[in-house]
């Protein structure tokens, strides 16, 4: 397997992204990472860390800064490493992509240079988010459509259930839609629209999921536009930071409570492990053809060791190819349905 | 000053509700109350717990249930507690109503019984959240209107505007859209709209607020539609409770473990107290001619003297009187503006 990591995106580019994609191909040894960025900087780096078989460099003159404007950047910045490690997915030389530079950048060069699966009407990001007893629930959109329209939504959950089942291996994913409470005819209109198609579909729709259940391991998709999605996922990052700094100082009041602190530190390794945004590494855009995983600008090199398994394990399920099939048949028949509709 | 309670209203009624009543005029010897519902109940229950001097009673020989369609409910039952509480404000019988029952059916009868504000297009609801520093931010609005117009959003900003004066005490509130990036531009259509509305008004607007900051205290009034709104709410407790939870299981691991937490016991209840929903209380619905505070489903005794609060520090803080006046000049104009403006 071929993953291609953008050496040049993110906060702690190169050094850390570099480091990150050292790890996984010495931990996994059928793994083969292409470091797509300036060629010189590149090796200067692994020179002083060490380069593992396995591990290859694609030169590329140009980067896009995390600040910079996608829509012109890619356009205009052909040699930028996201666009020419994309391209490497185009030619079938890589598998997937993993970058942790500007994620409008991201999407806007998979957009050029992979296009859309044929029937998806929008490409989207699917997120992992921790819930209760150690699961994961898939949510879709996390912010690349900040306004849609009910078929978008729809095709979100389609896109979505391949992953929780080719990835999370759920056979029958419960696919919820996240609202403001569970009863059906719940929600603003695109909602309450959403809800009648997923209700028709194929999917084991389970109905509304009220935003407080989102937590508690009730949905195994969790379908929204992505202003909310991207509105959930940072709000629980930034409470999960919140009450993380207030425990520490809870924690560095005295004596006493450092001790206490001591005490249960080894017991409240599970839940650092979850709430730390490092551990997941990244985000799958979904709908596009090929397999981009865009990580956090602040990824580290674990962050971006992790990033690079999200998208081995997305090849491994064989995502993509399940992806085509579902759109063949029954995305484009929605699509009409929707269009001859009364929306 | 006197507040009516809507005595039959909530999970836990009347018994919690009752009690938490008493508690707050045995507190405050300048407070009246006014219990609304079934007089013998209330009677049975206050000579088991006491009646102090300033508890008043008033009849209502209906209850609307916690599952009721609201519109229905209100409109066929004129008697329901809710709504004879609703109409001691309308006749200067109360000067705030509190009420712990169906949320859909408090707002239904203010709507219809004490009309909106002069000049206000939509009632919102507002509440507080815990952020750093020990801080309280408002959010409005909290989910009362799931499909926004940018004028909406402008008209929350003004309305929490005038609950951060007067009862938070800040001179000159900084007011943040709740957006998916700080950056201009940002956001969905109606959020971009907004924010031009916000940018021109005479308000302290500190710009787009990015959902991963609403802890950090950098806004004091939080503005979004009532589908996001409510979803940010919900998360946040419930990512609270997650996190509690697992606090909990990582105390009972072992003996160690629990030594340990005995020890942080005390330094952790300044957090516990800050993501308990009872010590907030309640929402306050602003914009509706009278001041009306929504509490929690599941408000215990404590919840609900904490609402008691909340209503009398918006009635101490003048909140009607400035809310009406901030709506005779700007908010009438910026409608206008809106009105003929490109939207």
């Amino acid at each position: 397997m071929r993953i291609a990591v953008d050496a040049m995106g993110g906060d702690y580019a190169p050094q850390e992204i570099i480091a990150g994609a050292v790890r996984a191909v010495q931990d996994d040894p059928a793994l083969e990472v292409i470091l797509v960025g300036d060629q010189a900087r590149i090796e200067a780096e692994l020179s002083s860390v060490g380069r593992p078989p396995g591990l290859m460099i694609r030169h590329a003159a140009e980067v896009v800064g995390m600040e910079e404007a996608p829509g012109p950047a890619i356009r205009s910045k052909r040699q930028a490493s996201v666009s020419v490690a994309t391209r490497l997915i185009k030619a079938g030389e890589a598998e997937a992509l993993v970058t942790a530079g500007n994620s409008g950048a991201a999407l806007a060069a998979a957009t050029l240079y992979l296009r859309t699966v044929p029937g998806v009407a929008r490409p989207g990001i699917m997120l992992l988010l921790p819930v209760q007893g150690g699961r994961q629930a898939v949510v879709m959109d996390g912010g690349a459509n900040v306004d849609c329209e009910a078929r978008h939504l729809y095709q979100f959950a389609h896109l979505a259930n391949v992953y929780a089942k080719d990835v999370l291996g759920l056979p029958e994913p419960r696919v919820g839609l996240l609202n403001i409470g569970e009863e059906d005819g719940k929600g603003n209109a695109v909602a309450k629209q959403a809800f009648t198609l997923l209700r028709a579909s194929s999917l084991n729709f389970t109905g509304n999921l009220d935003a407080k259940d989102v937590f508690r391991g009730v949905a195994d998709v969790i379908v929204c536009d992505g202003f909310v999605g991207n509105v959930l996922l940072k709000v629980a990052e930034s409470i999960a930071e919140f009450i993380v700094e207030a425990l520490k100082t809870a924690i560095h009041t005295n004596s006493l409570t450092r001790l206490g602190g001591w005490l249960l530190r080894p017991a409240l390794q599970p839940l650092r492990r979850q709430v730390d945004a490092h551990e997941y590494g990244g985000a799958l855009l979904l709908g596009v053809n090929g397999l981009v995983v865009i990580s956090h600008g602040r990824s580290n090199a674990r962050a971006i060791q992790n990033a690079i398994r999200v998208a081995a394990e997305a090849v491994a399920g064989g995502v993509m190819g399940h992806i085509r099939e579902a759109f063949r048949g029954e995305s484009e028949a929605a699509c009409q349905e929707v269009a001859s509709g009364p929306e």
